[in-house]
C-alpha cells in the first residue's frame, strides 16, 4: 500500500492560494494509483511538522507542488519534513526512514520534461499562427538570487524548445535577474514573440509586473522595432504554464514514476491506525465530541455537525457528504473571514456532513489535521513537543527575525492568537491530562507553534502588528 | 415581592467601567431591602431593552445610577426601558405598568440632599482643618449644553453648603460652561480653596483636564493671589463624591424612599416563572446545554462549566460557588480580550461553577443575560423582534449618524461582529425555529440589534472602523 503526500505553499489570509494543490490531490485519488493521498502546506494545515503523522502507511511519496527548484524546494520542505537534508536534490529524489516510514522527496513538477509540451500549449493559445519562420518563444522564469537553481529550468525548458525546432528563436528571460525581460528587444529579432511565463499560477507578476515592465497593453501588443522607422514587432502575451490542464497530466506522470521508485510499498503504520481505532472503538459506543463537533454513527455511516447544532432537525442544516464537501465548510468563519487554524474556536454552524466510514478519516482529517494522531500520542504520553526556542533557531528567510523576539513578545503574541484556539500548548507547559479520547472535548495538544503564530510573532518584532486588523499573510 | 433595577453606563472597551454598580448592587442584595437586584446597561448586558424582561416580580423599582440629571437619566434610559417619558423627571419618579410589571422610576442619587454630606466628606478629607473663617468651597460639575438640568444638582448643592454655614465662601463652577472653574480667582476671596468634583467616579476629567485647567501640581497647589505680590490662596483637590463609600448610604436611603413607595409590592411574573420553571423541568432531566455551557444538576446544588471541559477533573478547573464568581470568569476570553457581549463565541475555559438553586439563576443571568426569558419567548413564538430601521430611528446623540449607515454598510459590519456571537439575527430575518429549550445549544434568539453593533456601524458610517483592532468603546 502506498501514501501520496502533495506539499503546497498555502497562505494565512487568501483562503483561495491551496486550491490548484486541493484539485490535484482530488485528480490523483480519483486516479486510484496510490492507495492515500494526503496534503501539506507551509501556511495552513496539517502542518510540514504534522503531515507525516497523519499518513496512514509506511510506504509514502512526497511531492512539492512548486514549479521550480530553489528555497522552498531545498531548504524549507525538507528542513521542515525532517529529511535530514538540505540543498539541491538529485533527480531520484531523497529517501530516509522517518518515524516508521519510508518517505521519498522527489523534485518539483517543474523539472519534468513533459513541461515543455504545456510552454508548446501555452503558446499556440497565445498565438495560433507561431511558425519557424518568424516567431520567437520567450520563456520567462521569476529569477531569485536566493538560489541560482531555481532558474536552470527555464534555461533547461527553454534549451528543450531550441532542439524542438518550432521556433524562429528562443530565449530565457527573468523578472528579477539578467538577463531581464526588459531588455528584450536587443536580443529578439523575430517578427511576432510568444512570451510564455514560467509561473505556477496567475497573480501578482503575471498579472501587474509583467505587463508593467514591458509596456504590454493587452494579450496583443506591437512594438515598434528599435533603431528603425515604423517596423514592428508585435508580441503575444499567454497565461502561465502553471494553470494549464495538461499540468495534472505532468503530475500524474510525476507521481507514477516516484511510484514505480517504491519497489514492494508499505503497510498501515501502527500508531497511526492505533489512534483512528481508538476513535472507531469510541463512536460505536455512542456520540463522540472531538473540539466543536460532535460525531455520530449511524448505520454504517458517521454524521459530523457543530456541537452547537445538536438537535437540530435536518432540514434547518446544509448537508454534505464528501470529505471535500466539509473541507469547504470549515474553510471560513460565520463571519466569511479565512480561518488559517483549523482549531480556532470559530467553527462555522449551519451545516452537517454524513460519510462513508471510509470517507469519514479523511473528512476528519480537513476538519481538524493531525487532531487524532496527536491527540492519541498524547493520550499515551507519547507526544514530543518543540519548545519555542527550538522553533525560532530553525526559521530562516524572512522568519529569521523572530529569534529576536522576547519570551514577553512571544507570550503577549500567544496570548492574543493562541487564546482563540481550542489546543493547548504543551511547547509552553500547559498541563493537558485529558484529551478527547477521555472524553474531554477541548483536550487537544498543541505540540509545536504553528506558522501562523510564528508569522505573527515576526510582526509584532518588526513593530507591524496591529496596523492591520487581520492575521498577516 | 419586589424587584430593583440598577441602571449603569457601562462600556464596550473598558471592562473596570461597571465595577461600582457591581458593588452597589451586591451592597444592596446583601441589604435584603428588596427581594431581587439586578443589574442593566446601556453599553452592557443585559441592556436596557432587554433588562426589564429578566426581573422576577411584578413590582419594579428603577434607580439610574448617574450623579446627576440629564442626557442619559432624562432621555436615553426612559426611551431605552420604553417608560414613554422623556424629559426631566419629578422628584416622585415616573411610573408605568410594562409589560404586566409596574415600573417605578427614580431620580438619581446624585440629587439626594444626602450628597451634601458626601461633599463635606470629601472637603474634609482634602483639606482636615477647614473652618467658616477662611476656608471656601468649590462645588465643581462637569456643565454641558445638552442638557441645562444637569447643573441644577450642583447649584443645589453649593446652596445646602451655604446654608450649612461650614465655610466662608461656597461657589458652584463648571468644566465646560459658565462660570467656568478657570475663572476662580476672580471670584473666590478665601485664603483657603477646598475643590470637590461633583463627579460620578475617577477619570479622564478627574485625574486629567481639572488639574491642567487650573494648574493644580497635586493635592495642594499654591496660587499667587491675583493683583497682588507675594500674598498667596492655598487650594486642597478632592477626590471625586462618586466614589465616596458614603454613596453606598445614600443609594440605601434611596431605594428605602423608592421602596416605600410601592405600597404592596408584586407577585412572581408568570412569563420570567415559566422560563425558569422551563429551565428547572429540564435539568431535572438531565444535562442541559445552552450556548458554550453545559448544565447539570446533583444532589440539589447545579454545576456550570464550559462543554468544551465535559469530562474534564474538577482539580484541572477553578472551582467559583457565587454568581459573582461566575461574572468575574466570564469577563475576559482566554486571550485576556474584554467581552462586551456575553453571547459571543469565545467564553473562557476552565472553571466550573457550584451553585445553590437559589443562586443558579443570577449566575446564569451574569453569563447569558436574558438567554432563558427571551429563548423562552422565541421557543413560544412571542419574542417580538425589533427591525434595524427602528433601532436606528431611536438613536440621539452621538449615535444619531447610524440613521445614514445603508443596508450594505449595516450587513457587512453585521457578518463581521454578529458572525462571532451565538445568537441567530430574528431582527434581519435570520430563521431560528428551534432554541436550546428544544435540545438545540447555539438556538438562541437576537431580539434587536445590540450597543455594541449599533456603535460599530457608527463608526462604519464615520469611515473610523478597522483602524483600532478592537471594537469602539
Ligand atoms: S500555536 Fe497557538 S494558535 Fe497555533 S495551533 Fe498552537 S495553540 Fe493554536
Ligand atoms: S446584534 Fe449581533 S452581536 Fe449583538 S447580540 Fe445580536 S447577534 Fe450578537
Amino acid at each position: 500500500m502506498r501514501s501520496l503526500v502533495l506539499i503546497g505553499h498555502g497562505s494565512h489570509l487568501n483562503p483561495e492560494s491551496a486550491a490548484a494543490v486541493y484539485a490535484y490531490a482530488d485528480l490523483l485519488r480519483s486516479h486510484g494509483l496510490f492507495d492515500e493521498v494526503v496534503e501539506g502546506y507551509w501556511k495552513e494545515e496539517p502542518s510540514l511538522r504534522q503531515v507525516l503523522r497523519t499518513v496512514r502507511y509506511t510506504d509514502v511519496t512526497v511531492i512539492p507542488m512548486f514549479i521550480s527548484e530553489g528555497y522552498f524546494t531545498e531548504t524549507v520542505i525538507p528542513r521542515e519534513l525532517g529529511l535530514g537534508h538540505q540543498g539541491p536534490v538529485p533527480p531520484s529524489g531523497v529517501a530516509r526512514v522517518i518515524g516508521g516510514r519510508t518517505v521519498r522527496y522527489t523534485l518539483p513538477y517543474g523539472v519534468h520534461p513533459r513541461m515543455s509540451e504545456v510552454i508548446v500549449a501555452r503558446a499556440h493559445e497565445a498565438y495560433p499562427d507561431l511558425n519557424a519562420e518568424d516567431t520567437a518563444l520567450i520563456v520567462l522564469g521569476h529569477g531569485t538570487t536566493r538560489n541560482e537553481n531555481s532558474n536552470k529550468i527555464v534555461y533547461q525548458n527553454a534549451e528543450r524548445m531550441r532542439q524542438s525546432g518550432k521556433f524562429a528563436e528562443v530565449h530565457a528571460f527573468f523578472l528579477d535577474e539578467e538577463p531581464k525581460i526588459t531588455g528584450w528587444q536587443q536580443h529578439v529579432k523575430a517578427k511576432n514573440i510568444v512570451l510564455v511565463p514560467f509561473f505556477a499560477s496567475e497573480g501578482w507578476h503575471t498579472l501587474e509586473t509583467i505587463p508593467e515592465d514591458i509596456g504590454l497593453t493587452g494579450e496583443v501588443t506591437v512594438f515598434e522595432r528599435l533603431g528603425t522607422e515604423g517596423q514592428t514587432q508585435t508580441m503575444y502575451y499567454s497565461k502561465p504554464v502553471g494553470t494549464h490542464p495538461a499540468i495534472a497530466e505532468v503530475i500524474v506522470q510525476l507521481a507514477e514514476e516516484a511510484h514505480g521508485a517504491s519497489d514492494r510499498g508499505g503497510d498501515l503504520e501502527r500508531g497511526h491506525q492505533d489512534a483512528w481505532n481508538a476513535v472507531w472503538q469510541r463512536l460505536s459506543a455512542g456520540p463522540l465530541r472531538i473540539g466543536e463537533v460532535l460525531l455520530r454513527s449511524m448505520s454504517g455511516m458517521v454524521e459530523i455537525r457543530h456541537a452547537l447544532d445538536e438537535g437540530k432537525a435536518n432540514e434547518g442544516l446544509k448537508t454534505v457528504v464528501t470529505p471535500e464537501g466539509v473541507r469547504d465548510q470549515v474553510r471560513l468563519d460565520e463571519g466569511g473571514e479565512y480561518r488559517p487554524v483549523h482549531t480556532l474556536r470559530n467553527l462555522a454552524r449551519g451545516w452537517r456532513a454524513v460519510l462513508s466510514e471510509q470517507d469519514f478519516p479523511r473528512a476528519l482529517h480537513f476538519l481538524y489535521p493531525a487532531v487524532v494522531e496527536e491527540s492519541y500520542a498524547q493520550h499515551h504520553h507519547a507526544l514530543r513537543c518543540t519548545p519555542w526556542a527550538a522553533t525560532a533557531r530553525r526559521q530562516t528567510g524572512i522568519y529569521a527575525k523572530v529569534q529576536k523576539a522576547t519570551p514577553q513578545q512571544v507570550e503577549t503574541v500567544a496570548s492574543e492568537i493562541c487564546g482563540g484556539c481550542l489546543k493547548t500548548r504543551l511547547w509552553a507547559d500547559e498541563p493537558l491530562h485529558q484529551t478527547f479520547f477521555d472524553g474531554v472535548p477541548g483536550g487537544i495538544p498543541c505540540a509545536e507553534a504553528c506558522t501562523l503564530l510564528v508569522a505573527e510573532v515576526r510582526e509584532e518584532v518588526s513593530g507591524k502588528r496591529g496596523q492591520k486588523s487581520g492575521p498577516s499573510h
